[in-house]
């Protein structure tokens, strides 16, 4: 599986309004392949998931659906690549304006908005999965999280330098840490879907705080 | 599958120094078989797993194995209570003397102490997303966290007696939030090797506080 991150191939026809209507009637019929597909992972998983299954949920038939993906690895990269892009966008709230707590918890909320769709926890239930066997897809992974890694030291170094957190602050385990807590929220909110976390927000937000106040003392011996 | 809590089938036989011997030898095989399974289970699954791989990793011929379980389902469903006694002890831990806070702590180091084997993640991975299928493992995964949110609702009804939370706390989302985080860190643990949690202990004591801390006003605004 090739998830090397390369555009995905488009026609590079000049474009009329001919080719116009061509071109979205091709992305609705991409995202369409895409959203049956995210279905059928769901339901039964990458490895258990045939394109024919794909095929009947897209309400397409092979050969229309092999015009747009040659492979089922080729349907995993992109949505691997469309997920890729929603964290991006959901961690970029970290480099915005405001204190470092509110980006935080803005880009948690993000996070946790992105979420509510349940099948969007069972795919990251399955790339986890993938993950931890050192798969293609585990590989893909990897390399997001470091780059997503290098977004978060960027936020926590302008933290440092304002003072918001202390200059020997444990910055590693801080990002893990909170990295740990938005992913528990949503698998929660997977598993339990009466888990209300409109409820939680105050509390999510006391929590950044406690994490941040990284090499203060025990917040019992406060105030 | 049944995985309904009905005591494993033993002999009955009364005991003496040969049964015992025989006892303790189908004890061995049989703990064998379990770690075989998980061994399979966590390269690839329970669906892609085959009782001939469990066989070939136990080091066992298919008659020896089948006369301890007849089924994969059989393995499956010994593993889950294995894992359901071993979260039964570490939520017990609730109520045992101190403060809640100090209980939850310890509770949650003792949830992370199971969980160091990379393959018990994996095994939480494999049950979360049977889970949200509702297949029978998830179905017996739901009865598991009834029982387990007894007993924390039981803690946290002793802490609002003796005034540590207070008497309109959100006890749901506290505790909800609460084992949300603890599946984020050992979910972390396993994604990351080097996350190296023995650091975090500190900042999760203080998650911990910030938690209870439910209807307070904002930490910004003590000492």
């Amino acid at each position: 599986m090739d998830v090397s991150g390369s555009a995905p191939q488009r026609s590079e026809a000049p474009a009329s309004p001919r080719s116009e209507a061509l071109s979205a009637q091709q992305d609705e019929r991409r995202a369409r392949i895409l959203d049956a597909a995210r279905t059928c992972f769901s339901r039964a998983g990458f490895h258990r998931t045939s394109m024919q299954e794909i095929c009947a949920e897209a309400k397409m038939s092979p050969g229309g659906l092999y015009r747009y993906f040659a492979s089922k690895d080729a349907i995993i990269e992109a949505i691997a690549q469309e997920e890729q892009l929603t964290g991006r966008r959901i961690l970029e709230i970290l480099l915005e304006p405001g204190t470092l707590h509110d980006r935080l918890l803005r880009s948690g909320l993000a996070y946790i908005e992105a979420m509510r769709d349940r099948r969007a926890v069972q795919m990251m239930l399955e790339v986890y999965v993938e993950s931890m066997r050192n798969t293609a897809v585990g590989a893909f992974f990897a390399r997001c999280e470091e780059e997503n890694r290098r977004l978060f030291e960027d936020a926590f170094s302008r933290a440092k330098a304002t003072g918001e957190i202390a200059a020997d602050a444990d910055v590693d385990t801080m990002m893990m840490t909170l990295v740990a807590f938005a992913d528990g929220i949503v698998l929660r909110m997977g598993l339990n879907p009466d888990y209300d976390v409109e409820r939680a927000e105050a509390l999510l937000s006391r929590v950044v705080t406690a994490v941040l106040q990284n090499e203060g003392p025990p917040l019992e011996s406060r105030g």
